[in-house]
């Protein structure tokens, strides 16, 4: 089942052992880089789940408890969660201790971290994997997750260059692409990319589902807009936290799509064909070369 | 090659013999279903690419023509092009001729209609096939486009009801399923399922295009934005037409949008959790039930 690998951890702390936590952990021991695997979660049917599928070696439910003698965790618990998460590792880390995270706005789990721990430690390395379906739970991970898929980091002036290269092997060892961005950089882009689509989505089935014609305009609503609204299905918990902890950027991000939104409405109104014209095909192109793969390095 | 059917069309005149035109004839013809086709359009190597697939039978570039001693006429010109397509069939249509069309918008199409023929004849019957492919031409056509697909008919208070019945019977010898609506109705039901979505996404696409970090920005994103930015990569010239076609319905809805926009990002900057969640949890509600077939009949 493990095959060699250079990298290795010696106990891997799971803080939150879902589809993000439980696909890490499936992906290391594939890779023959763990050691133990210790589960932290609140769920018990979860986590016997975990150990019955071979994703953790033993689970508690106290985080202190989880983190002592790890040298590496990974904290994968919602953004709501993190600060006080952070707050239970207190006087229980190992002085190796690497910590990363796997939450998808980032100056909000610095602050967390600041805020639960007191201070931010060399070790911690606050990290983004880019990936994810739309199930949840450990019985959703799997092994291959973060395979191709690229994982931001965002190092601090603080953080130990030790720390950030451990990080990143590990999730090389999966498979993953790792860059490095600025805290702010991250959570920047990832409004625009993540987090603004999403609020357009809700925004959109939630418009729709307020018409007195609701009933009808869904019995014909087509392909197109099951993919376009596909997103719309997210966790609503997960995605109101995500808006309070990026709200600087992604509120930035709505006005300006408030904005286009305006043009284009006055436009139509208009019957301002050029400009209309124009809007599209620049959409168009910068989408075809998206695709196209001009945008990668 | 041909099956038996009941229905049968003497002659079939197709005005536009690319991806819908080319559909509905192969479609008919597997059905056993038509006599002659005659298409017609401007490019002479896709009519003679559609004679070579069998498509077509014969070709002219001369509506009039095209149309004389056709029992059925279906129009799959651009929106813009739609009232000198009308008004090259006057004086050249046969008595029992039937016409019908593809048009994505219903009311301009009947305005084009009254304005290129001068009335409304009783045999045009406005019809909206709720299918297509990002693909275009006649060698893009095939004869399941409009299997199990929804097609709208639009009928006037001037539509014979045995126009109606032909065109009903016409499209459900293609599998498709027929609806009747206000041309009203219709208009409005398509500008909040396919144009205002189509508007976000162009929206969307081009106010990241814009922006400094462009690159870096569609450098990471990941694959929810690939499905919800698909429809950007649409015709711009076709969406141009579209939107002038339909701006009354489509403005409304934009501007509805807008509001709802306002109301989110007002939430998100105030960090009202419970406004966000209440958004959020109505809208999968609706996209759920959307998948479920809730709103189907």
């Amino acid at each position: 089942m493990t095959q060699s690998s250079a990298f290795a951890i010696r106990r891997l702390a799971v803080i939150g052992v879902g589809l993000i936590g439980g696909s890490l952990a499936r992906a290391l021991r594939e890779a023959g880089a763990l050691g133990e695997v210790v589960g932290c979660g609140r769920g018990r049917a979860n986590l016997e789940k975990a150990v019955e599928l071979g994703v953790i070696d033993r689970y508690t439910h106290d985080v202190g408890e989880a983190v002592e003698g790890a040298d590496m965790i990974f904290v994968a618990v919602p953004l709501g969660a993190m600060e006080k998460t952070f707050a239970a590792m207190k006087g229980h880390l190992a002085e190796d201790a690497v910590i990363t995270d796997g939450g998808s706005t980032k100056a909000s789990v610095v602050e967390a971290c600041r805020r639960g721990l007191g201070d931010i430690p060399a070790g911690f390395v606050p990290g983004h994997p880019i990936a994810g379906t739309e199930q949840s739970g450990v019985e959703a991970s799997f092994a291959t997750l973060y395979h191709k898929r690229r994982v931001i980091l965002t190092p601090l002036s603080v953080t130990s260059p030790a720390a950030v290269a451990r990080v990143r092997t590990m999730w090389e060892t999966c498979g993953s692409e790792v860059n490095e961005l600025s805290v702010e950089h991250h959570d920047f882009v990832l409004a625009a990319t993540s987090h603004l689509p999403h609020m357009l989505a809700f925004g959109l089935v939630d418009t729709l589902a307020r018409l007195d014609e609701t009933d009808e305009v869904f019995r014909y609503a087509a392909g197109g807009f099951r993919d376009f609204s596909r997103i719309a299905s997210s966790n609503p918990v997960m995605w109101r936290d995500i808006c309070l902890a990026n709200r600087d950027a992604l509120g930035d991000l709505l006005e300006r799509f408030s904005v286009e939104m305006v043009d284009l409405a006055a436009s139509i109104r208009a019957g301002d064909g050029d400009r209309l014209l124009e809007i599209f095909e620049r959409a168009k192109a910068a989408r075809d070369n998206y695709v196209d793969g001009v945008y990668e390095k």
